[in-house]
């Protein structure tokens, strides 16, 4: 039997271990929910095993990963590295869901739960792609390795160890992911590109504690009203990003790409109302899918400050803090943001107050190389799910892992994600488009078939490149 | 027995009542000392009963208002208005403190408590004055009327009614407060100054919900960056105040006032070392204490926006707030302030926010008239207890009750204070010198028996000429 076949016929089941798989709270940032997070990895691991896969918990720090292996197609073939993650947010807030998080619930078409697009969803739907094709004496034409981990949620701190440790055994020819949106429905897409990211808390200290704002106001310098002017000077009046050096690295895209995005049906008035801003705003000279997908950004995270209660509290604060991050696009350098950064901050910082800068997190930008047999394999496959061939879209957002897939194994990535735009990752209601769950095992059959007609690379596991 | 023999006979007593006083922890914010607050009110009415006034509690909606009324002088003498509070600030955080807040202790010349400078420390000078007098068969130049309120901590919210309504009653030739400190020890001091208050709550409001700060970073106007840029908009280079037809209003001050604040002693390292501020700021071409005591002031006493925990969280807010205030000098009306400040916000808010403007307090500033014989009586007063004259000497924070006594009453004003600089008003470990017990005694003796020889100002409870 085709797996397309087996695909129609086994699709009532298909649903039920979907949401079987959903009902599991694997919420990795919370510690109550440890057992439920390796519950949700054992019942991958027992999935694969079912499909054919020999499947382990490789232990870490935290929660475990779940490695895969089914090299059946023989070292001739190609190798092909499955990424995603079964951890989840948190629900909270709990009361703003119209059915309960961890009880998945069919409505308008929507599979309604925590993680049915992020990421548990889409993990299901390679699941259920290679089951199609491997169980009762099925083949594939590429071998698979399988790594899904259980920390996506709270920062991936224990996966970059475990690529580097097990270099040897995840070295592949691709890394596909599908972890993201489509474009819009009906509209399929390729991820051409990520930004990084490079995010810090500023802390202002003035007086030794607080003072009273009618005796010292006016005299001694106030640490909130310094915040806020070294938070004013991060962008000029053209929405620049004022922080001088910024964009000496950053690449202009070639004006294909750019038409190429200008072209893509959008509708602003949509986007705003999704959002819910009465207005945009951005870069002067770029368009809203530009400034989000191809531009740096600077957004303050968070500020703190004094007394922020009921009421009239007349104090002159001692010490005021804000979260900034920077959005990277090529070839930004988180770290040398960092150094920009502190130094464009010591520059407008005025006398009378002391500023530190904490870097809390950073990691690269990305670009897709859109071309080779794996890119051709999942436009291929995208037109033969959707019935469309994709078009090209950037992710505004960062998946710190991804460069770091391509600086450790040398291997393409392939992001090929199933999601819809307003789907709610990480937010009440979260929902994933019923149809997809037949559309999307469908484009992952095609693809892996495709991918087995890929030229090898030569030897794997080699060296990359140094990063430039 | 003259009131100073008696003064020195009784000051072991003396002592021990005020430490009784400030043991009732009258902490007027703390619903839980509602009773403590009222306990206060008593422990003053039958003090003054027995000094021989008529007293009473004047009930409000919140805490009651002592009142106190001696009328012997005759209807020819001159009336004095008492002003104080006997409600305290609460004593939190309890464990900075050396030695239990409401359990007074002597220590190095200090007696430690909650209450001690502000107020009921000062308020029971006034007391204790008036028995030295009165009690036995002594009299008194002048009538004598007493007004103690036990809300002034939380904004003496029902003052003003009470004043409106009892004005025949409290009917005067001048106040006399006792709240503030001396400029320096050794150094008595007259206030010529208060700044008045104009305090508002800046919100902000961007998208309808947290956003994901990669996805929609730079292309969603970020609240918390239009926020920074309101702030910061409110000052220029030179430290003025930016608001556009704010100093319209200040009045110049004379050159011999200017003069006078010059030639007070001041020492800016000990006065960075109290505050713990490594360098000054301000309105250039101004001195430190002109900055605080003359020149209006804007500061940001608090801002709240977005995720201000541990580590990084990617999210572009959907909301920013910021309580902002004005000090005021002659002669700046805060609802004008108002104006001004809602124009320039508006002017300045980039389009893509809501920026609503709440005001949550206000008070006028006010300024002394530094003449005349209740002027010279305090003058000549200070001389005698403490050997000094007075300098003359501004506050930056703001009584609102102050200008409205003026307003109402027609009533000149004359603030004398006892406390020292750094006795922890507001703060932990609040003291009083213990021999400026002796000595506010000794001083206000002297102050009354002079305050009787002031010319009668003519009508009483008249209709004060409208406010410019």
């Amino acid at each position: 039997m085709r797996p397309e076949e087996k695909l129609g016929r086994e699709l009532p089941r298909y649903r039920e271990e979907l949401f079987d798989f959903l009902r599991i709270p694997s919420i990795s940032a919370q510690p109550s929910h440890q057992d439920d997070v390796r519950r949700a990895a054992a019942w991958i691991r027992e999935d694969l095993e079912r499909t054919g896969f020999a499947a382990e918990l490789v232990e870490t720090e935290g929660h475990p990963v779940v490695l895969g292996e089914w090299r059946g197609a023989g070292p001739e073939a190609p190798t092909l590295l499955i990424y995603g993650h079964y951890d989840v947010q948190p629900p909270e807030p709990l009361p703003e869901w119209d059915s309960p998080p961890f009880e998945p619930s069919l409505r308008n078409g929507r599979i309604h739960a925590r993680g049915a697009t992020d990421d548990k969803g889409q993990v299901f739907l390679h699941l259920k792609a290679l089951e199609a094709m491997l169980r009762d004496g099925g083949s594939l034409p590429v071998n698979v390795v399988t790594l899904f981990e259980g920390e996506e949620e709270v920062g991936s701190v224990h996966l970059l160890p475990v690529v580097e440790r097990l270099r040897d055994r995840l070295a592949c020819d691709a890394v596909v992911i599908s972890d993201s949106n489509m474009y819009a429905p009906g509209i399929p897409s390729l991820l051409l590109s990520l930004r990084g990211l490079a995010y810090f808390e500023l802390r202002v200290r003035g007086p030794a504690r607080d003072l009273h704002s009618g005796t010292y106001g006016g005299a001694v310098v106030n640490p909130a009203g310094a915040l806020a002017r070294i938070l004013s000077s991060l962008h000029d009046d053209r929405g620049q990003i004022a922080v001088p050096g910024l964009y000496d690295d950053v690449v202009e895209w070639d004006e294909e790409t750019r038409d190429a995005i200008r072209t893509l049906p959008f509708d602003e008035a949509a986007y705003r109302r999704e959002c819910g801003a009465e207005a945009l705003g951005g870069e002067e000279g770029f368009s809203t899918l530009e400034r989000s997908w191809i531009r740096p950004a600077c957004d303050v995270n968070g500020i703190a400050s004094g007394y922020t209660g009921e009421g009239a509290k007349t104090v002159l604060p001692a010490t005021a803090m804000a979260k900034v991050s920077f959005r990277l696009v090529p070839d930004q350098d988180p770290e040398r943001v960092g150094q920009l950064f502190r130094r464009h901050v010591a520059n407008v910082a005025p006398p009378g107050v002391r500023v530190e800068v904490v870097e809390l997190h950073g990691g690269h930008p990305w670009r897709a190389r859109p071309e080779g047999a794996f890119f051709e394999a999942a436009r291929s496959a995208l037109r033969q799910g959707f019935g469309e061939l994709p078009v090209l879209t950037g992710e505004g957002g960062s998946i710190p892992i991804v460069p770091a897939f391509e600086e450790v194994l040398g291997a393409q990535v392939v992001l090929l994600g199933f999601g819809l735009p307003g789907s709610n990752m990480h937010a009440p209601n979260e929902w994933f488009p019923e149809a997809h769950v037949e559309k999307g095992i469908r484009t992952l059959i095609h693809f892996y078939r495709e991918a087995g007609k890929a030229p090898l690379r030569g030897p794997r596991g080699k060296d990359p490149a140094p990063r430039s």
